[in-house]
């Protein structure tokens, strides 16, 4: 039976390398999985509790905790930004946080990061991992996904991943949380 | 001689124990600082160089860097968010980290966090450590500033400072960074 | 059903905290758990494969190895040693990590620290949870266990823990790991 | 005037790429250094201080001190093991920081590792820069050194480096090392 993921991720630029690896990896297994992307990081203002409660969560915010909710699954794909999370992606996880039924709460979790140069992201994901300690997600070890050296990996008119190594290897990782949903 | 300090910190909260750590500051060492703080984190947009770049960069950023160049050595207080760098801040660093001349390069930093409960961010310092060795920042090591149980240690209505201890360990710490910033 | 759980942990000296902390476990959910500890960090050899491999194994890592294999779970009880893993507990697991079954795949694992001072080890279990992530652990994200200021905690002759607050902890900890492993 | 730097580093086995890597060192830039090499991790037993103390310490560490002492610089030269430090050198480090005039205490310091994969050990390093925070190191933050895909950047017989690029990058690091030792 196919699962349903949200891929959480991408960034604002509209040719950023992350934002294509989210839309290929929609093709690469999708006679097991139904992606849907959520982007709209953009959306959602500076945390502020003064500002937003319980009473009052911005839209945007609202729509991803049911976006969340009905995933069976959730990956986070993403830039590295000064050896740790965009600032943007951190914003959005505080974000869900503070919602009441806090929607990553024991959710299946995988990470991708691609970066235009040699570590492809290697810092990011471990900072990730640990806030997604906190959120009390269930983040798959292995296997990682690291795409460096990004510009060469992808089209740079369609996007399009033409990496056949780096292919191999998101598909060996969606494979794999296929299976680590269910466990 | 008196140094110039720019604290970049508080919270978007009003009521925020960091905010009133960082204005506590400028009173405990005010005979060998000029203090100044930036909590203006709110008028940063998300990140995103489709629509920000050198010819356009947001009226915020550009007179936080007038501010960062101008001081001696910056000191950040914040709160710790989900295990890590609250997203405002993270953006705040995000921008910074673009300007031509990136202004943390080489500059004098320490770093303080409160938080609630036991810890006082004990883990948003490291990940903000690493996120400063990428902007080549000069941060002083010791001594750490975890400000534990905010609660007990701040009068909530005027926000003022009063656990001797924890002002004694600050002083500490100002007069060390006092040094540092001239080695 | 009572579970096995294999404690890896305390420290080389006689009289640790986190050797006190191990022992205490023990009787603490004693109804839920059949608890073995392992501390015989030193009679592992400087992990060196020139000197020692498949063939050549060191009896107390292949005497480890059975006791992992056979317990539901493993605890690793730990003090912060220069803000991360001790010497001889990362050794252990640089061991661990080269059998060809390595035994600490998928095995569920919680974290447990305590400190003389303030932080409790906040430090070391985030290094330890990055190791954990390439042995594929199956590691429990909460709820978080750090004694601090462990001097008075623990009775110092019989070393026995006498915060009662500590011992909730630790069996609110107890009792979900006992359903994590289940997981 | 040439400075005096010692490299702490290699690994314990004999073909490690660590130690050519070490060893290597010495020639990229010996007009303006004398190096010496530590890799007597072996000599150290583990950490125990119920039976080493200051009036007995291990033999090996006094001499280490004596040379971290004389010297104007450390490099780390270090694979990863397991996303972390090798227990070896922690060790070491871990009986270093126990020393009563703690010898890296504002001693000047920089950082290289090599590994057989894609990420050239990037996760060892942030781990060794957080230990290094407690150690009162001075750290330069740039350039990193990150050797990826070592087989092929090393002459297997002679162990000699052979890669243009990465020896550029290594003299770029030694050259900011110069001027960062007297910063």
């Amino acid at each position: 039976m196919k699962k349903n993921i949200l891929i959480i991720g991408g960034s604002l630029r509209a040719k950023s390398f992350n934002k294509y690896l989210a839309s290929n990896l929609i093709e690469i297994r999708k006679e097991k999985f139904n992606f849907e992307i959520f982007s709209d990081f953009n959306l959602l203002p500076h945390y502020n509790t003064d500002d937003h409660n319980q009473d009052n969560w911005p839209k945007t915010l609202l729509e991803l905790e049911e976006k969340i909710k009905k995933a069976d699954g959730v990956i986070f794909v993403t830039p590295e930004y000064n050896f740790s999370v965009p600032g943007y992606l951190k914003n959005c996880i505080d974000w869900i946080s503070r919602l009441p039924n806090q929607p990553l709460d024991r959710k299946p979790v995988c990470i991708q990061s691609a970066s235009l140069g040699p570590l492809g992201g290697a810092r990011v994901q471990y900072h990730l991992r640990q806030i997604l300690v906190f959120l009390n997600a269930k983040v798959m070890n292995k296997n990682e996904i690291f795409v460096t050296f990004a510009k060469q990996k992808f089209d740079e008119n369609s996007g399009k991943l033409t990496d056949a190594i780096t292919i191999d290897f998101i598909r060996k990782q969606l494979d794999a949380f296929y299976i680590f949903i269910d466990e």
